[in-house]
Parts: C-alpha cells; structure tokens; sequence
C-alpha cells in the first residue's frame, strides 16, 4: 500500500466529495433557544428589541425628576410630594413617564406624604436607559458561532424564541468483525473485545455530532453492503471500523468499492496509516484503523476537520505546553508521526516522556498527557530539545500530577487510588519500566518518584548502592516503602514441582524472565550466580516480560512453567507461589521533589493507617518502616 | 446589608451545609460504559481481564517457530512446511501454542506447500503479548475521573460492561417575579424577558449536573413555598433567581426562612454581591441576583465549586492569558471583583480593555473574552500593569480575533456578519465608543481598527487633521470605508416639524445628543458653531446617548423629539429622517495590522463586491472608493 501524505489525502478526499456533492454545508433547522446550548448558529442573530426595551429602574426607591433636587443639602432638603413628584418603584419598573431618576430607598426620608432629600440627584441616576445593553437591529451573535449559556441569554434577551442552527451532523460507526465481542471478562482466545465503536462515538459528540455506534457487523459480503448502504441513506458520514482482525480492511473496501469509490487507500499518518477514504451515495465513507490509538488518532486527524467544515467552524486545537525532551525522539521521515507523551513538572521545569507507541496500547493514551506531533520530512527530535505538546489534559491537571516512573508495584496502585479520592486535585502517574529506567528518569527530571527494588550483586545491598551510581548529581531522599516476597510464580498445583532456581535447569521446564534493569531480573541473576548456575541452562531465561503481572499472566496461560515475581501477582490471577527471598523495595525522590507542595498529599497518604492496613492486606509485603528516609544524598 | 468576603462566605455556608447533612457525595450508581461519557467514577477501576488476553498475531501472515529460521538468507533460504511449521495467521487471531513469532504475509514466499524464509526472525515478533496494554487486577482509571472516549476504551477493553459513577447532581432553577415574560419582541414595559434560568442550567450542564429550569414562579408566597418544597425534595440543589424586579429578593428570603434556614445575606462580591445562602430540608439552597452578570458571576463563583466538591472533583479554572492593561482599573477594596475584559493581540502584544460593567448588560459577557479578578484588599490595578485574565474563549480564538474600537456603523455589523461566514476562523469583535476614544485605544493598542468620523472645526476636514493631533507617534493607514448620510432622527409623520438644526431651538422641543468625542457629537457642534446657534438654547442638548440606535430609540420611545444620527438607525425603528449632511466614515488601522495576516481575510471582505451591495442596499450609504488608502503616517 503506497501511504499518501496526511495534507495531500485531505485534499484529494475533499476534491472527489466536492465533485460527488458531499461536501455542502448541512441543512439549518430552527430550535427553541432553551435547547440551543452547544449548537451551531446557521445565520447571525439580530436583535428584535432593544435591552432594555423600556428606561428600567434600576434600583428600589422613588421615582423623581432631577431637576426639582438642584441644591438640596442636609440643612436645607428639598420636600416633594409622594404621588405626584415622587413615586415609589422597584427595580424593574419602566420609568414614569416626565421622571428622569431614582433615589434610592436608603438615601431618603418619608414623612406624612413627603419625600425629604437631601442631595440633589444626577439625571438618569439608577435608571437602566433604553438600549443599554443592545439595540434593536443590532448584531447579537454571528453566524457559525456554537452557542454558550450567555449567548443563549443574548438571543433570548434580544426577542427571539427560536434560533436557527445548523442541523448537527449524524455519524454512523459500524464495526466490521467475525470476532468481535461485547465488553466482558469472559471471552476466548481469538476474541476481540469491541470498544472502538463508543469511543470513537465520544469523540464524536465532543465535536457536535450525534454519532450511532452499530454493533458489530459480522454478515457476509452482501449482508454487510445492504447495511452500509441503509446506514448511508440514515447519516451524513459512515465509518466502518476495519477491527484488530485481519481481512476485515479487505472487507471495507470491497464495501465500499460495491457502494461507491474509494479516493485514498492508506495514508502517511502513524498510528492510523491504515485508512480508507471514499464517498457513496453522495456521502463520505471512511474505514478507520482496527486498533484504538490508530483509530482515535486518524478518526481525530480525517473526520473532525470535515465535520468542523461542515458547523463553518474554524478547527480547534488543544492548548499546547512547551516542554524539554530529555530523550531522542525517531520518526519516519515519510510520515506525520503523533507521539504520546506524559510530562512531569520536576526540578527541570515542564518535561515530557514518550510512552510506548504500541498503537494497540490504549491505556498509553489514557496515561498521556498529550501528543508530539512529528510532521513528515523530519526523522525525530533530538534529545534536550525543547517540544510543543498537544494536551489532552487541562495545563493545571498535568501541573497537579505527580509521575511515577519505576519498577511497577501494585501498592502503587493502591496509592494512585487513595490519593484521587482524598486529594481530588492530585493524581499519581505510574508508569513501570523497570528500577534502573527509573532512576535514569529521575536522572533526567522525567519523573518525581522512582520505585526500585536493585540489589548490589557485589554487596547484597539494596538501592543504595544503585542510587550512588546512576544519580552522583541529584540529591534525592530513599524512603522506605515496603519489603515484598520474590518467588516462583507456578500453575495451581505447582505440576512440575518446582521449588528453587536450580529446579528451572530440569529439562522440559520453561521459564520466563523480566527484562534487563528490572530488579527482578538483578535479583535472579544475584542468586544465580551465588548459587553457581549457567543462565544459559534455564529454558526461556532470553524470554523477557516487563512487569510482575505479565510475568504471572504467561504462566497462567501455559506460556511458561514458571516466573520469578511477587505474591500479590501470583494471588490476583489465582496462581501458586514459591516464596524465595524477601526484597527490599524503596522509593527514591529527588530532594527538591520531596519537599514539594505538590507531594505533600502523597506522603500524607503514605503515612496514613489506612493505606498500610490495605497494602498489607494484600499478602507479601512487610509494611514496617514504612515512610522512613533511610538514605540522603 | 453588610456583606461577607466571599470565601468566607463559602466556608460558613459549607459549615452550615455539613451540620444539615446537606454536603454529603452523591451516592453511587451503575451504568453501562458506553453511556458514561463525561460521568465521574465513584471508584476505582480494576482490570478484570488483561489486553490482549491471549497471544495476539498483530500481522496477517505466517505463524513459525523463531529458532527454525536462524541462519536462513536469501541465497540459502529456510523452508517451513505449510500447516506444519508454517501457519496462516490474521491479526488477531491467537497464536498457536508452540509458535513465538509472525512472518508478514509480503517477506515470505509460498511454493507447493512450503514456506520459503529468508532471514531469520526474532522471537515474538509481530505478537502483542499477553497483557502488552494491560494486565488483570491493575489500575484502570482511578476514583473522580471525569471520563474521556479513551477511558471508556480502556474500561470496556478492562472487561467491565458497566462502570461505577457519582448519580449526576440535579439542579433546580426557579426564576421569581410577578412581571416576567418569554423571549419575544412583543412585551411590555415593565415586563422583563427571563433567560437567566436557561443560562444557569446551560451552565450547570456543562459542569456535569442534571439541571431543570422552571417557568416563571408567580404565585403568593404559600404556592411559592410549596411549589419550591416540591423542587427541594427532587434536587440536590435549589437555586432561586430573584429576578430583576424588587421585591422578588425578599420573596426568596422568606421562602428560604419559611422551609429552612438562611446561613449569609449578601456577599462582598461584584457583580453578584445580592445572593442568599441557606438550607431547607437537608438541602443547599440559594437566591441568585437578578441581573444576568450578577447571575452567571454568582452562580460560578459559589454553586461550581459546591458542583465539583459533590463529584470529588478539584475545582477547574479557565486557562489563564498575561495581557497589558493600559487602563487604570478601579475597584472596591471590600469586594471581589470580576471585570469583564476584551483582549486584542496587537502591536503591543496581547492588550486587555474593560467593557463596561453594567450587570444587567448580558453583552458585555458574550463580547468579553475573558474576567480579570480583582481579589478584595486592592482598590484596583495600574495603567501599564500586567495583568492575569481568565479566559471566556480559547486562546486560539482571541488571536484570530480582530477589535474594533471606535464609531459604531451599522456596516460593521455586516462586516462582522459577512467575515465569519467566508472565514470561520476569524472574527471582528466591535465595541461602540465614539470616533476619539477609538484613536485613544489605537494608541493604547487596545484594537486593531478604529471607525472614526472626525470633523476638524477648524477646516472641516475629516479624520485626517485627528489621526495627525491624537496618533502622531503610530504609522497609521486611513482606508475609506463609506460615507453616510447624518440628520435628524425623527418620529414618524415629523410631528414637531422640524427640518433643520435651528429648528431644535423651539420652545418644547426636546433633543437627544451624542457623547463628547463622538463623531456625530463634533459634527453638530460645528455646525452649530458655523450657524451661530448657542448649544444652550437646544433643550436636551445636555443629555447624551452612546450609539446611533440608542438615539433613534430615545426618539422611538418618546424620550426625545429628535436626534442627531444615520439614516440606517432611524430606518431600522421605523422612524423618519431629515438628511443634513454626507460624512466621512474612514477605517484607522496600525500599519503593522494593515499588513497582518489577522487582518487580511477582513480586508477581502471589504474589497468585495458582495460587501459593498449589502451596504449599499441599506440605504443613507455611498460606498465609492471603500478600501481606498486616503492617507499614511
């Protein structure tokens, strides 16, 4: 498939719609004003009576004529007789016809029928003169403006009932698929849970559409094209969602191809490179990318321009936030690349991370911050540069979040969670990679707070040494978190009857291991060569997973016969385990961080009962200590 | 009333809600994922099942086993036998047990049953691991999450179908008062149209509640009350907007008093100090001002953090704009005050101007980009300071704005009207103040355009001889834009029969005039000057309207006999003119806006034909030579 560049597909797409006469703006309709909040003005709104449409009193009191109040004082008050030259009115009442001000109630004396002022008064004091706030004829809200809560108070206050709005676009998403599956733990290898259908229905309605999720679409050819084609008849745009299963992006095509006229076939845009675009009945049709990231990303870059178009809306861009990159970025040079990315405000200022660009990931695009946009004809950023990230949080969330970057624990995730819930401006961002990548991203002014759980192989210290190698520069605090169980994760019934690292050498016996940096990994090789085994022996020693649970997952599906891991994952995918050794695992912040208003909530949650009674509820793990600083450089 | 400083005001209120049980979360309820858009968790979100589940082929292609390709190449090829070694797999499909890597389908060759490979393969190539996005038990999506298209993604791929959220909070919003009528241009004076209870639900629907507004509340005061118990017992949150009338406010208060208690009345707030807070029934309830600024200021200042509190979410603040203020702000040191401000991005950088404040000015707020928060403890802020606005609309929208500060024309209006239509992204935000204060803002560079007709008494020249007196240090272009007819407005039939400036001497006739430094204003005094009428013999001569329309309005309305102004104004009332003179109506522009991209769409549209038709069209405009540069400094 030969990749068209992103601009250049948009405009060959747009060129055949427009020959197709799928282009126009849609239709306008008249709605109530009350119901208009978020829609689109199809025409300008002109006032049709001045605001106020009267002179208005503005303030409690009496109605006077200015002129009968010229030189009053407190020694010599002007008196004026209540009912012909003074009349008490409320705020909102049309002025009395001769009148020309208001004195307040509070300023003035009533007695026996008189009004006793004392200053004199300015004319059109406390009145709201007619047209104060709009004239008749006068322009209200333009055309193409999408409506606020005080523009409907504008155009209603302006006369009108009704306002005229563009009709909202109707977007019909169909997914193809033999596989596809409702949300649901249960389901079978080879079956695709669909999701794509309602986030891409989400994002949809954000822009102003009303979008129709279909089920999953799994009839034969013929089937499938009637069904396109009612759905074009019903909908201003169709998009198909090709599905992660193979042979369905064939299937798309041949749908639309039986239906209309396929324009561009593949576009220079990753993630979503793999997208169709057409037109059918005079409407546009296109097939989007089966995995989430591809699928929000180039439903976000093709279809929300067309449907900005569509409500003459300008295209809206998210706030941007410039921050430093310590690592390279590569990008094929043939393609608009968009990175996600999470950023950290550190010691370093606002800096930011790419996450794993796995386009079937899509908690990388949950945990994102934002998104680097590469554009095609360059091949990256180099480290150190400064970057423009496209939010998809507010400035003032990403400000309040504190990263994690780390060996991954579940009790992180317990803290993540008790954090929200006392502290609804903090969050907690983790993301495991692994001790010694983390103490690198602390290194770099990536993260806030690293986990690691790194034994000296020379000494059998834990993380002190590491954080005397790998941060020489960086004064950070080491805090104790907690001690956790290392072992053999097995299948229920330890079937092979594993019990030590030398039983992993037996023939027949496949192990799966974590990847180089982990501490698990340090651990295992620590113990290994204390015990004077060849890693070469064990059989998926070169077999790598980067974190405990999915380390405990490949044993749970007969992948492995055995992991080294932690108790918790064994216990929450119901597994047998092998206790070995009790590790030490700390968290290590930089000093500056520690100190930080911005983590002052998450050492209080730290210190706090309930989460210790919590994490060491769930089995393997050794709470002692914990919140102590048991090291500072 | 003595006012409460507003957070004050806050916390005795939540201290009095919290002793009635009426600060409480929402409780919890469960919906399916894909309707909870934009809903809050109540929760945490746990992973039930991993993503993917299984071993997932992630190309369509060959199954094999990585160690049987080693050593292969193009001259030596390795053969797989088909259905053996080698199977066909889609994306998606799981891969069979005993395989660890996919050969993309286009690297391979097929020949009468055998796989041709010509290079080795990595294990676990083109497979996304088990648990690669997400693995069982982790964390999701926290607790308080407002929840995005990618986090029903995430949830629904997690293995939920339904998700725990915070039941919405249910707003009830009663307006009260005796004379309050539809949107409609037919009402009476006295009569004032209600649109605050659509703003306010607007409002709180955008901040995630479910929010009902009633018709107009007229009864006495025992329906009243019962009508408002029946709203307390189906809300979370009553508010009760007192309306513009008086009287209305007192209502509210023994409302409130008769069902509960009232906690504060009046906070030191501006605008919006008239509110009432209180309880009734374990609920919070308040009365909300009538003025439609009051109202909105009141309602986001004190019921959206209440809103935010119940969902467990921290309060959100607009994104945030540094501009220079080269005005002198004054402000109530007692009070917090929240002054409306455009925003110009121009030789300067980004500049904020005040509008005027009127609270009952609902297009001040549709006008105004963003609020400049002026804390209680400072009487105001500096010319020339910078200041901290918060923004009314994205940044990206105040910059592809266009200001213009000057004469008002009804022109501009269809200048505004025909810009956003051919361009979406731009727009012109035009502010009525008179030619001179339109000079005065170009040189503040608060505005990127001033309408000015400006006669020079001394020559009876236009516009040159002041942009010479008031600009003489900013290279300005003047573009002629039309010339227009000035008269008098008069009412239909010219009942006081009156043709000529003399005229408005005559004994019962009374005038409306302009503001000093209005275009029109200089115009009268010129020829009055050059007729040797003394102003002081014109009754009315002292009373002053800020825009044509309001002038023809006065007239309309009786207010006056007549009035100086275009013949457009007195057309679009319906009302007769007298033409007196033709007058220059010329476009001062910077010359570093004459040649900005922000202005080029705008000058287009001025080049038009399209433009100068519609103009034309309206009558009391000659529109030969629009564009044409007469002048440059």
């Amino acid at each position: 498939m030969s990749l068209l560049p992103l601009n250049d597909a948009l405009a060959r797409w747009r060129e055949a719609l427009d020959a197709a006469g799928a282009l126009q703006r849609l239709p306008a309709e008249t709605i109530p004003v009350a119901q208009a909040h978020g829609r689109v003005t199809a025409a300008a709104v002109w006032a049709r009576i001045s605001s106020p449409h009267y002179h208005a009193v503005a303030m409690d009191g009496y109605a006077v004529r200015s002129a009968m109040t010229e030189g009053a004082t407190e020694a010599g008050p002007v008196r004026l007789r209540l009912g012909r030259d003074a009349l008490y009115v409320n705020t909102g009442d049309a002025l009395p016809e001769g009148f020309d001000a208001v004195i307040p109630q509070e300023e003035t004396r009533v007695e026996e029928g008189w009004l006793e002022v004392t200053h004199p008064v300015r004319a059109w004091r406390h009145i709201r003169i007619i047209g104060e706030d709009m004239v008749t004829t006068e322009l209200v809200v333009p055309a193409h403006q999408r409506l606020r809560p005080q523009d409907l108070g504008a155009i209603a206050g302006s006369g009108h009932n009704a306002v005229r709005v563009f009709r909202q676009p109707r977007i019909a998403i169909l997914p193809l698929g033999q596989r596809l599956a409702p949300p649901s733990p249960h389901v079978e290898p080879g079956q695709i849970i669909e999701f794509n259908s309602m986030v891409l229905a989400a994002m949809a309605r954000e822009w102003g559409a009303v979008a129709n999720p279909f089920p999953p679409q799994d009839g034969d050819l013929d089937a499938l094209i009637q069904q396109v084609r009612a759905a074009l008849d019903d909908h201003d745009l169709v998009a198909l969602n090709a599905g992660a299963a193979g042979g369905a992006r064939d299937y798309a095509e041949r749908i639309i191809r039986a239906l209309g006229e396929v324009v561009v076939r593949g576009v220079a845009l990753r993630p979503g490179h793999a997208v169709i675009l057409g037109h059918a009945r005079g409407k546009p049709i296109i097939a989007i990318p089966g995995f989430p990231v591809s699928a929000m990303t180039a439903f976000e870059r093709i279809v929300r321009p067309l449907l900005a178009d569509w409500l003459g809306q300008p295209e809206e861009h998210p706030p941007r936030l410039q921050a430093l990159l310590p690592q390279t970025i590569v990008s094929d040079p043939d393609m608009d690349e968009f990175k996600r990315v999470i950023v950290a405000h550190t010691y370093r200022g606002a800096v930011a991370r790419p996450l794993p660009q796995a386009a079937g990931a899509i908690m990388t695009i949950v945990r994102a911050d934002g998104v680097i946009h590469i554009p095609r004809g360059q091949d990256g950023v180099p480290a150190d540069s400064y970057v423009q990230v496209a939010l998809l949080r507010s400035p003032e969330s990403i400000a309040h979040t504190i990263i994690h970057i780390g060996s991954h624990d579940l009790a992180l995730d317990i803290l993540a969670d008790q954090l929200r819930r006392a502290h609804p401006d903090r969050s907690l961002n983790s993301l495991g990679v692994g001790s010694l990548e983390g103490l690198q991203a602390l290194a770099r002014g990536e993260a806030h707070l690293a986990g690691v759980h790194l034994l000296d192989p020379a000494t059998g210290a834990y993380n002190i040494p590491a954080v005397r190698a790998h941060l020489p520069h960086l004064p950070v605090v080491v805090m104790r978190f907690v001690h956790r169980a290392q072992g053999l994760i097995l299948p229920r019934g330890n079937p092979k009857n594993l019990h030590t690292l030398a039983d992993l050498t037996r023939p027949g016996v496949t192990f799966i291991n974590r990847q180089p940096g982990s501490g698990t990994r340090q651990l295992l090789d620590y113990h290994l060569a204390r015990m004077g085994i060849d890693p070469a022996a064990i059989c998926g020693y070169d077999r790598e997973e980067h974190s405990h649970l999915a380390v405990a997952a490949a044993v749970k599906n007969g992948v492995a016969d055995a992991g080294l891991g932690i108790l918790a994952a064994a216990r929450s995918l119901d597994l047998d385990f092998m206790p070995l050794f009790l590790e030490r695992y700390d968290l290590v912040i930089p000093a500056a961080h520690y100190e930080s208003d911005l983590l002052a909530p998450l050492l209080a949650v730290i210190d706090s009962d309930d989460f210790r009674q919590t994490v060491a509820a769930l089995g393997g793990y050794e709470v002692e200590g914990m919140g102590e600083i048991v090291f500072r450089t």
